[in-house]
């Protein structure tokens, strides 16, 4: 595909062109994603995550400018998908890094829900694959909360930090294990503010209790990103974990198991797609379908009853044809 | 199953600890749900959507102090998927509306993600159909921003009231076709605010470009909950469209779609829990994991070629031994 040379050579036109298709659903993504397969695995990948207002952006900026310093090259992917509501508040974000926009070394991408349910995940996931094919040495992926769809995002990352700030004391308390589980590097940014202190405390007695399966402690770092105060020792600390994963071999071992979960994503939407197409059309599932929709019978009971009859999932699933109908058309996960 | 009983009969206790198993995913759900499903259908069920700080909850607050005053019984499911960030917000929400927890004819219930993928929406969605059962006139569900969880959560709603304030401006300019087909009731909150007019005004003329299928055109109305100013308003609209729905049919096709929807989930997650399942086990399968993970393939194409093969899709999926094995875990979508 020509687009997909003229990405690899360096076209930034042709780069954006591709991530408008991802972003798009265009059939041509499985294609472009099969041609720039080899090229993938140089780029370092950091997830920056945290509460709106957090200061995320800046720091995003701040570690950027730092990476940049060292001549190393940045793609940036923001996901909002509490957007269309945030839509604004993340446009002035990117209005601040506008320094960066300038810069031929840094490319900026946005990444808003539009209303549809599902596909921000995997065209996250692919927008992301096509900047480490175009050479980023890092790409930073920014997101908003823990929903389903940010640990979908969050899980592609080799590191990622966690950004909190004073205010968010109280949530401290109500923080459950997968927010430690995610973090690599704790941050409390905005540090002069009241309760830095003591949240920064709270934070490394929650990291001594619940140590990560590589052994690796979660540091907690203290920080004004807008003042450029700890910015270095965030970089120390996310390039310390780096090389942990990398000594290790748990780097490769992450990564291979994200491709795995990304396989059995992209089976599991298409094997979803076809239910969805077989409820429509097959005389079979009719009659349930019907029973559910009249209320007479709870969808569990009708899963169940559908699901245990050998004949009856082989028809949905397998179809008549022979193999499920494989189209061109992309599969959103 | 007794506590299913003494819900029925009106037990609150039994109620709240049924609401935990569906939370916890225990294993009882699908039987909790069969047990229930002759009960449901009675409540009416509005969602309340917006961003965070836009009034949601007081407005829910004011909505049913009215309701009450008629002497409706009324169920509030407060969703977060930010949580765990969000936590503590969440929690002062819930203390502002102390009033009604002394309220026998009242039960809140706050829902946040736990930090597990998944989950959610399925438990919001039996958690809602408990307090339909159990007798609750209104079912009013809050959530937070439009992402994927929350618009599986929407859709189950029979009116949803979007809120938005003056200061999310710049916004409405980024809000796509999504939000549109979303809300039954638009609400400009905090109206005394710079912009209120200009917002309500501009939202109207969206409205009208963009006529509902049923016909129904979305009112706009501006409120200041806190103080009371255009809740009979709000009110009123609610009652317009739900009577539009009941007098043309439209609500028992949208309630019908919305179960087969359900069983759709239902029946594909379980599908992916058995996919997950045998790429663990599975001797065929596994060559095409192991090119993946290597990096060797990409997962598009080697999701296309496992799909596009008869007999692997039928091992994958249909099993050996006749049917899914189907447990009594509850499907979690």
């Amino acid at each position: 595909m020509e687009l997909v040379d003229r990405m690899l050579r360096g076209d930034r036109v042709a780069l954006a062109r591709l991530m408008s298709r991802v972003e798009n659903g265009s059939p041509d993504v499985p294609e472009i994603m099969r041609l720039i397969n080899p090229n993938l695995g140089r780029a370092y990948r950091l997830g920056v995550t945290g509460p709106p207002g957090a200061g995320k952006s800046t720091l995003t900026d701040r570690l950027t400018t730092v990476l940049r310093q060292r001549g190393q090259t940045v793609g940036i992917v923001a996901i909002d998908p509490s957007s269309p509501f945030s839509g604004g508040a993340l446009l002035g974000d990117r209005i601040r890094m506008q320094q960066h926009y300038l810069d031929r070394g840094v490319f900026i991408r946005s990444m808003g829900t539009r209303g549809s349910q599902g596909g921000l995940a995997s065209a996250t996931r692919d927008v992301v694959k096509l900047l480490d094919a175009y050479g980023k040495d890092w790409v930073i992926v920014e997101t908003v909360g823990v929903g389903q769809t940010e640990l979908d995002v969050v899980g592609a990352a080799d590191t990622s930090a966690v950004v909190l700030v004073p205010e968010s004391g109280d949530t401290i308390q109500t923080m459950k294990a997968g927010l430690m589980e995610i973090a690599d590097v704790f941050i409390v940014n905005k540090a002069d503010r009241d309760g830095a202190e003591q949240m920064a405390a709270e934070l490394e007695v929650m990291v001594r209790l619940a140590p990560k399966r590589t052994g690796w402690e979660t540091p907690v770092i203290k920080a004004q990103a807008e003042h450029n105060v700890g910015i270095t020792e965030i970089m120390l600390a996310i390039e310390q974990h780096r090389t942990m994963l990398e000594d290790s071999a748990e780097l490769d071992r992450h990564r291979q198991q994200w491709r795995r979960h990304e396989l059995m994503e992209i089976i599991a939407a298409r094997i979803k797609d076809r239910l969805l197409e077989s409820s429509r059309n097959d005389a079979i599932l009719g009659p349930y379908v019907e029973r559910v929709m009249a209320g007479e019978i709870d969808p569990y009971s009708a899963a169940r009853q559908i699901l245990g009859n050998k004949d009856l999932v082989h028809s949905i699933v397998v179809g008549d044809e022979g193999g499920l109908r494989v189209t061109d058309q992309p599969l959103r996960v």
